[in-house]
């Protein structure tokens, strides 16, 4: 028999009555036994979305996967099905993306190291190379893709390819200073996580320290969330808020922002590396 | 064929595969569907937790409950099993106890009134008349059992046939500044949800906003528990936290600790009622 | 001699060097003892903001007012000089607004009842009589002043009719459900308190908990602010957040904001009572 | 005439009428500008503090030193009178002690680097080897001190040593996993911040994450105090806490507080660089 191994599988499909006895009855079958299981159903549009995380007792993951891939549609042949089983022992190959600031990247590369993350962490890619300094003793490979004015396409032309060279899964944004483009977009299509630096919606667009205190707020946010086409606009995995007052100016405001960047992002990075977080309607659906 | 029922049902056992397979294949050949489901295994012990809300699609609730109560142990030959199924459309009988600060009360008659509470409010009972004229608009039966000094197995024999009379199920103690008796405990046997006013462990017993200003904490809290022997240490089940300053008072914490200890009194009720918390080794497990 | 009175004095100008020094000599001279004092200087345009308590130990409060009403333009000779002194024992008039929520009312004539508001409450004034038998314990005259398809005008000729007669000094919008024109505003002048239920500027207008339950957030918000001509765009007071998740309907996020706009509402009305809010540019000081 | 300095003045005697208006007034006299004024009395015994930053614009800072030394007993004859003037472009040394988990130094060497703690780290110092390579980038000596078992004495003495060496103003315990003696305290004298993973007086002592897992809290917390001889009980400068559920294994409250310990931390450290703490009775009073 082969060792116990883990797996993650994510299930969405319509609503209907014997999903869980159905699948739950087969993982038995087949020898495995969940450990945890959180399901949720969308009442608007009856949409069910399951995380099933589950340990083989008998037969190998790869036999398993196949059977699932075979059984799965039968069990349930319900409209929009739709599943992915992950092995929970194959770790995401993460890209981290940044300019000149330096905490979001710090942090990631520290809880990385710490084994907070699961994830291996095979590259940061910067417009500038002003971090290399300070990621260089993580023993992560730093480069560095300028963006010259007018060269989007030329700079987005060259992350694609080191991207897909790096066998990237997901990219985090880590306060990286430039918009992709939406044809960017269309071409990587793999998951990219993005931390904005106000409470969405919010403040959208640049600077939103500054257009927080000029509003007066007394509290400031950040939100990481997936990149879509529209900026700031994507489906929201966490979001946080800090009290503020009026004797904070813009500089005060990033300061403290940067404590709340730091946490945001690296709780939506965790989730979604555990693949804790699946999207419907431009929402997400966070499984803790 | 019966109108539709709901139903919610807790079984805890000592942990083996396929418990949620034989569960859940059973209830879905009573033509049950489940709509939520909730479970938690606690590693240090291997003891495992689920609650499973459902709605019936043939039988009757009645039925259902013959068949599990005979089927559950067969499906489930396992150490330490315990279930209980609540019909979701039974409300709890409470009675809310208080003495003469108004807050905590005010705060569930008015949530009750709109509809946040999932109980009948059976009563209110208070070892003081005072705030008998605040209770009166919501209609609720306001008794007096006063607590004489030297009088207080008196007292506790004339709440314990009150109780009982009221077929109360639960009891809330909204700020009643008496400490039951161990003796009366064994008796009633039912859950009671005590508000503390401090963060515990913490600043247990009499007076815990002097004893945090004294200590000269930056943070107050709340906490709501079950009600065991031991004072203030029954297991938790909602606290919150929130910031005070070299400022205040000991009567700015009482003021601050209000809003903190009537959210935290109604979060925890509001699970309670909800059958969304389960004690084990004196903590608590919360489904929320 | 007379006993002691309490006061507070805010003064607002152009930063200068010797404020301090010239307005704290001038109120040792005239026995005046300073209990507390807060200052802040706007960097950006050099306003300086101050609020002072303080209690007379030698003359009466009437004469001082005499007094500094003179002396103050010599003691600050500065462009933008405006200054207020508040006797603290006289209580502002206040009235509240409701329309069918009670939430925010119930919260408000409670703390006021408790002695937390440093006001008289004069009336209540609702657009909808819904609300009568909750507001009568409390014993505030409760009044109906309907708004009528098309009959705005005239229900806002009588609103100012009845502040009016009412001298009210304040007016709290606790979830009243109509917008007060810009004609109404005008005329009206004195300062209007509103809880608007979402994270300003995020979800400003109609049905906030609907657009943040579309947005998909994980973080609701409630707001309080001065009404001033523009939809939800004055100065705001004080702001809160809480957590939500994809569970939480929009009726779940209606029930949780409900604990937030509570709070943040009787902070601002607070704050605004106990003169610690000054307004600048849009913006708020509050000296806590 | 010197250039315009800045200066921090910190003052506490027993509450006496004029205080201000004196001190205010002789400040403006020596030509200086008050930029901040923040002040407290405590009711309970009548003790007055305050804290004043200001900027010279006439006199230089030496000049003025040796001038309020000399007036400020004049104009405050009353008990218990203590003051300290602050030149604030002196940056005090500080010394960070750590054993083996490096989050809190990391935080601090990031923060210190990026301009956000005003002053300069004139060393780490551990009981063990291992954070060596993490501390590097940033170029702070590394220094080890290993504590043998029945050794501490020894260690101390070479700590007090290398402590009076790097003129250390103040000591920060980022989770050093020492206790420091009340000898060696009685030695050093000067300002140590330690930050303790719990909410104080909650779950003093070693292991507070078990402690808390065992009590079933739905909250974890850290607080950042003063060190004094009896163990976690000195005054507290700063604490937050955040929320945890039955969930969390004692490894993941671990991983939850390390984010509430270097943002608590953080804080702690940048009010007592800014001179923003002062103590009394076991209390801290934070200027913010």
């Amino acid at each position: 028999m082969a060792d116990s191994e883990k797996a993650i599988l994510l299930i969405s499909c319509i609503d209907r009555p014997g999903i869980i006895a159905r699948v739950a009855g087969h993982l038995f079958e087949l020898g495995c036994n969940i450990i945890t299981s959180d399901q949720y159903t969308d009442d608007e549009d009856g949409h069910f979305f399951w995380r099933i995380y589950f340990e083989t007792l008998k037969a190998p993951l790869s036999e398993l996967t196949r059977d699932l891939n075979a059984t799965l549609p039968q069990l349930m042949p319900w409209e929009k099905l739709r599943w992915h089983l992950y092995d929970a022992a194959k770790r995401d190959r993460m890209v981290i993306m940044v300019s000149r600031l330096a905490h979001c990247m710090m942090d990631l590369l520290s809880r990385h190291r710490f084994g907070e993350l699961d994830a291996d962490i095979v590259g940061v890619i910067s417009n500038h190379p002003d971090l290399e300094p300070l990621a260089r003793p993580f023993e992560v490979p730093f480069e560095v893709i300028p963006v010259q004015k007018d060269g989007k396409p030329q700079a987005e032309a060259r992350l694609l390819e080191r991207l897909a060279e790096l066998r990237a899964d997901t990219v985090v944004l880590a306060r990286y200073m430039q918009v992709l483009s939406g044809d960017f977009l269309k071409r990587w299509q793999k998951p990219i996580v993005n931390i904005h630096h106000s409470f969405l919606p919010a403040f959208a667009g640049p600077r939103p320290y500054k257009q927080a205190h000029e509003r007066g707020v007394k509290l400031i946010g950040a939100t990481a969330h997936y990149v879509t086409e529209e900026l700031d606009a994507g489906p929201i995995i966490a979001q946080a808020t800090t009290a503020v007052t009026h004797r904070d100016t813009i500089a005060d405001l990033a300061r403290k922002g940067k404590d709340l960047e730091v946490i945001v992002l690296a709780k939506a990075v965790r989730a979604h590396l555990n693949k804790q977080v699946l999207t419907h309607n431009n929402r997400t659906i966070v499984f803790e």
